[in-house]
């Protein structure tokens, strides 16, 4: 029931995802009103067989505090589709509604499984010359240490293997140089962890900002602070330059006639960068999975958010970072060996 | 001496200075080889006359540490620029020379004025939907406490007034929201400081990182590290974008047709975003006005640094960061009022 628009665009999504999966098996469990969602899904020919659906009236608005959703929210469409992960009915939780609540109730019902993590890290995906690079935390935890960001290492590497098809994603912790001595206490201390950690990663070093967009490394690791920052200001630019572009295109009558003899493969461009392709990212960090879409994706962009779901809980996903956790519980719990006695 | 070029950039940069200074008065004073820079003003005609040379033979390397530079610099046209802006000789030493060595000479040489900064602080002026935006600390301290951020609002400030030339330009500090709680406590805290400590600026509130793009504000306020990042990221994005673009544009005949009767509406869109419109950030901070070009710069960049030096000289941006930090001053020693005695 959650987004911009509700059953409006899930259930339409839900075809596609027949499609992309090409005869892999998928069943669809439909939190919200008994009512609507039956009628829509007379639309939707075949995929209808695969739905069941939980009726419920309660939903979680948009706006709503975390605090108040949290308090209300028992019993509305976002809790019972989490609460069905907790119970193991269902293999995922996918949601295009307020993203707070659902950090929330992700939270309170299946509780973190990375001890460090104050709450859910947010993972983008982000196009770049050589395919997609997972960026993590760009989302809500705006202090990391460095076990935190080793954590986000740990998770970055599981979901770029499920989601993005990698064997062994390249891991690069975000700073303002690639030398040794660079950055703060935190990076620094990160690097060494992963170096030293025994993970099962394939740790790269330190990268810069503009490493991103080069594809440099399959996953870039930062705290949420910075994270947060850099994936909007690229958004920004992204959107700056593609103003400038739409101008300098249609400026006069010789650009426009051009823009229009190219606008085949400037849309094959467009398709390239298009959000709705990368959409769903999910919460990390959490006993079970919970995908978070943007709030006004389309049906396409739904159509991935639940695809993502679906390959987190298709692979060994939750083993992989299982594994490495226990890595780095032993990396923080051990002593530093002592320093060697004098020569007398 | 310095940059990638040394002498072949900067001679031929002093014509188009005085060409854009338009009849004020200007003289320059260069440091180097004397033999080589009289053979270069040959070519300068009118312009010879408005420079002295400080005769060195010795320069600072590109390459050379900072610590090494600091040790063996003395004497050299870098470390002879800076000293006299120190004797009052020159307004202003403007080099395109090693980075690190400039930053330490110019500290050791001209003392901080800024007491909270360990380096001086570095702006990047970036082009944005309404004109550009004054971002810093897009360099060298990588941990910012809240009276570092104020200094940075401060002296940002000045910057955009005297190179850009608004009377009163606005202030956010970049946040991961803009909501009064959002963020770290540095940030929080400096937003404070910034309401209630009696400065003579107009402080916005948080922006986050899509505000930089956009133009919300004038000076966009923020710890090195996340300012370097978040400048390399647009970089990157940039640099990304554009590729997709040339590739879209050069895919197919009928693209290339396209392009041609585009190209010179295009041509006007990459003069907005052109490097060497806003090459020349100051180091900021320092007790003198020293400004950094970029290593790479061509004639019109180097022009633009020394612009962006002289327009720093002639302004009142001296004692704007003066009086400004004497508020700092006053609002980090004042102590809290008392807490009010509890109702018995």
């Amino acid at each position: 029931m959650g987004g911009d628009h509700g059953p409006s665009v899930v259930l339409p999504s839900l075809g596609r995802v027949v499609q992309r999966l090409a005869g892999k098996p998928v069943r669809f469990m439909l939190h919200g009103d008994q009512a609507r969602l039956e009628a829509g899904l007379k639309h939707l020919g075949e995929v209808a067989g695969l739905c069941d659906i939980r009726h419920t009236t309660q939903v979680i608005a948009m706006d709503e505090k975390p605090a108040v959703a949290l308090r209300r929210g028992k019993g509305s469409s976002m809790w019972n589709a989490i609460q069905a992960v907790k119970d193991g009915e269902a293999a995922a939780a996918v949601s295009a509604g307020n993203t707070g609540g659902l950090m929330a109730m992700s939270k309170l019902l299946l509780r973190m499984a990375a001890p460090g993590l104050d709450r859910p890290a947010i993972v983008a995906s982000w196009p770049t010359v050589k395919g997609y690079t997972a960026v993590l935390d760009v989302g809500a935890n705006v202090q990391s240490d460095a076990a935190q960001l080793v954590e986000f290492a740990i998770m970055g590497d599981a979901f770029h293997q499920a989601v993005h098809g990698s064997t062994r994603p390249s891991i690069g912790l975000l700073n303002v140089g690639s030398e040794e001595m660079k950055g703060h206490e935190e990076v620094r201390e990160a690097q060494k962890l992963l170096r030293e950690g025994g993970f099962d990663l394939h740790y790269h070093g330190f990268v810069e900002g503009d490493d991103i967009a080069k594809g440099t490394v399959d996953v870039v690791v930062t705290d949420g602070f910075t994270g947060n920052i850099a994936l909007k200001t690229a958004e920004g630019t992204a959107r700056f330059i593609s103003m400038l572009m739409k101008d300098a295109l249609t400026a006069n009558l010789l650009a426009k006639a051009g823009a229009l003899l190219a606008m085949g493969s400037l849309r094959a461009m467009r398709n390239r960068i298009d959000p709705s392709a990368i959409n769903g990212g999910p919460l990390l960090g959490l006993n079970g999975i919970v995908v978070k879409s943007h709030g006004g994706a389309d049906a396409k962009g739904f159509a991935n958010a639940i695809k993502v779901a679906y390959d987190l809980a298709a692979s060994d996903y939750a083993e992989r970072i299982a594994r490495n956790m226990a890595h780095l519980d032993k990396a923080i719990h051990t002593p530093a060996p002592a320093a060697p006695a004098e020569a007398v």
